[in-house]
């Protein structure tokens, strides 16, 4: 049985799983702590993609302290030689005794295998503690095995008055410098940053992470005809930073070998509408994208979410009032016909931001685990 | 010479100002605390308009004890008889040996006088401590005296995209029910809410403070057509509580008799454009309004932007994403050229009220008070 210990050392668990945000992926991020007599003999949490896993790093740590200890783990621990040798044997070999496993892991190759593994030689096994957590800390781990797509962050500055830009299409700046500091850092552990063709024209974004961060997102570009302009700061920095234009028939295949000829890599879709958001994310999700910062504007937010491909939100309102003709909003679609209907974000956190405000929450998951 | 101690007690006499408010305008909120051996002996505020002054309830509290004592008091003390007799008698009367007065009273009967009479007469006078603090407090007050008009205060609620209606209109409800009832204790401490015509027939509003506050709020319909139904809401309970239906030469006879018949009372302006907005609160600040509560739509808050007469903000931000064309949204009016020309709101304050974000706070003032 789980007591109110096993919660404190799981939370502990939580919070090293945590540092591996933005290195770890498209691995899921886990932390580990190794707890006997009630002390802590180790703690580890998975530190980059390719790298040992968190059980292995606690279990080091506590070198011969692991005999007779209980293991907290965020998620079950790997039962098969991937990039590293199964955790369960390092479990096993450690003489560990009880190991209490936050979630089951998804992933085809474990899935209750490893628990099964360990309580079969002997070690007693507990499941779900602090499950709701360790579910929300890997969303995006969760997300792209029950659908193949990226987990999608939207993030937006507004006014108080809720526009993205004056009439005239400025927007230098809305929020403040410590806000957009704060959206660098985010960036810096994307995959990706999507914006549509109106907000590369508009704003001639350079969409990379200011100083950098653990990742170095791919610039998406959705533009259905091509028009992103080889003077462009994307496409000028498309041999430094991977710059994906994903483009449809509309796009002439003069357009196609300019930017091509730049570096772009471009993403063809057929049909002669707009980029299709869902056979985007598949790709971008068979390309090992976990994350995708979609950075707007208002059109493409609103096509995200016509899509139900919206997973969280990180919306920075600030402290200014605009007025003016409602040109520029943040997100646009089809919309809902009543406001009864709106989506709900859950989960908010709320912070200032110098005269900012930051809401940061998520909507409910549309996609399902596999069990 | 102000120390510590002085800070603390005006401090406390703000707080008892406070407690006036929505009772006693269009006086100013007064509080005062009278303090003898660092003991406090007496404390009191302006509890209603036509009541007795703050000094003379802290006076009262104090009896004997107020020989040799401080009296504190947020606004400089009245010299001359109005409703009631000066303070400046009640404080020699008293034995008071010093007065700490955060700020003049700009008021023509006051002006210095009350001060000036009170060192004429032997006591150790200081004034200004915690004058920001005290010009905040009465911003409503000071505003009215200096230009004649109200203080407005303009509140909406919006969806985190930044929309106070879906394309269709539909805005019940963008804010949780607590943040509904905030909005009703604000407007029980109102002289007037406003709304425009647009609202008027997309909601058909009631515009009261519903349980009732210190104040019973006039509705003001900005209404140059005079179009507002004679089934709506307002115009039958306009017998009730008052309607004031502001038109100009746009409005047809038939109409203005038909709203006058059921009690609305008509605010005529010449010209036949839309209701002009300094002409109109000229007209309320007359009738004694010091607080005026805007509550939109898009299109009214934009004509008090454009005529610089917004002087706080109000706003509840839903966790509500509801896309769709940018038809309603908070603010409409002129705008602003640029980003960088945005009116910025200061000394905000950011509350969470169940889901919604509330933000409150100021524009710094146009007006100036008469030194």
């Amino acid at each position: 049985m789980a007591s109110d210990d096993d919660l404190f050392w799981m939370q502990r668990a939580l919070a090293e799983a945590e540092r591996g945000r933005g290195a770890v992926e498209p691995n899921p991020m886990v932390g580990s702590v190794v707890v006997r007599d009630g002390q802590l003999v180790g703690f580890g949490h998975h530190t980059r993609f390719g790298g040992p896993h968190a059980e292995v790093e606690a279990l080091s740590r506590a070198g011969t302290a692991a005999q007779g200890a209980t293991l907290y783990v965020t998620l079950e621990p790997c039962c098969h030689f991937g990039k590293t040798p199964p955790c369960t044997e390092a479990i096993l070999t450690a003489g560990v005794t009880r190991v209490v496993a936050a979630m089951r892991d998804p992933f085809p190759k474990v899935a209750g295998g490893g628990l099964a593994q360990l309580r079969a030689a002997g070690v007693a096994i507990e499941v779900g503690l602090e499950s709701d957590a360790a579910a929300r800390l890997n969303a995006p781990y969760l997300k792209r095995l029950a659908t193949g797509r990226p987990y999608v962050t939207a993030k937006w500055a507004m006014t108080l008055d809720g526009k993205t830009a004056t009439a005239s299409g400025d927007s230098r700046w809305i929020s403040g410098s410590r806000s957009r500091a704060l959206v660098h850092e985010v960036r810096g552990r994307m995959d990706a940053i999507a914006v549509g063709i109106g907000t590369a024209l508009a704003d001639d974004p350079e969409l990379t992470a200011r100083p950098p961060g653990p990742r170095t997102p791919s610039r998406v570009v959705l533009d259905s005809a091509g028009r992103l302009p080889t003077t462009s700061r994307l496409a000028r920095t498309a041999r430094e930073i991977p710059v994906l234009v994903a483009l449809t028939d509309r796009a002439a295949p003069e357009r196609r070998e300019a930017l091509a000829a730049l570096g772009c890599e471009l993403i063809p879709f057929s049909g002669d509408g707009p980029v299709p958001i869902l056979p985007l994310l598949d790709e971008l999700g068979r390309r090992g994208m976990t994350n995708l910062l979609v950075e707007g504007g208002g059109r493409l937010l609103g096509a995200f979410l016509d899509a139900g491909q919206v997973d969280a939100v990180d919306v920075f309102i600030a402290s200014l009032v605009e007025g003016g003709p409602p040109a520029f909003t943040p997100a646009q679609g089809n919309g809902r016909p009543r406001m009864a209907d709106a989506l709900r974000v859950e989960r908010q956190q709320v912070s200032l931001i110098d005269g900012d405000v930051r809401l940061q929450g998520v909507f409910p998951p549309s996609w399902r685990l596999a069990e």
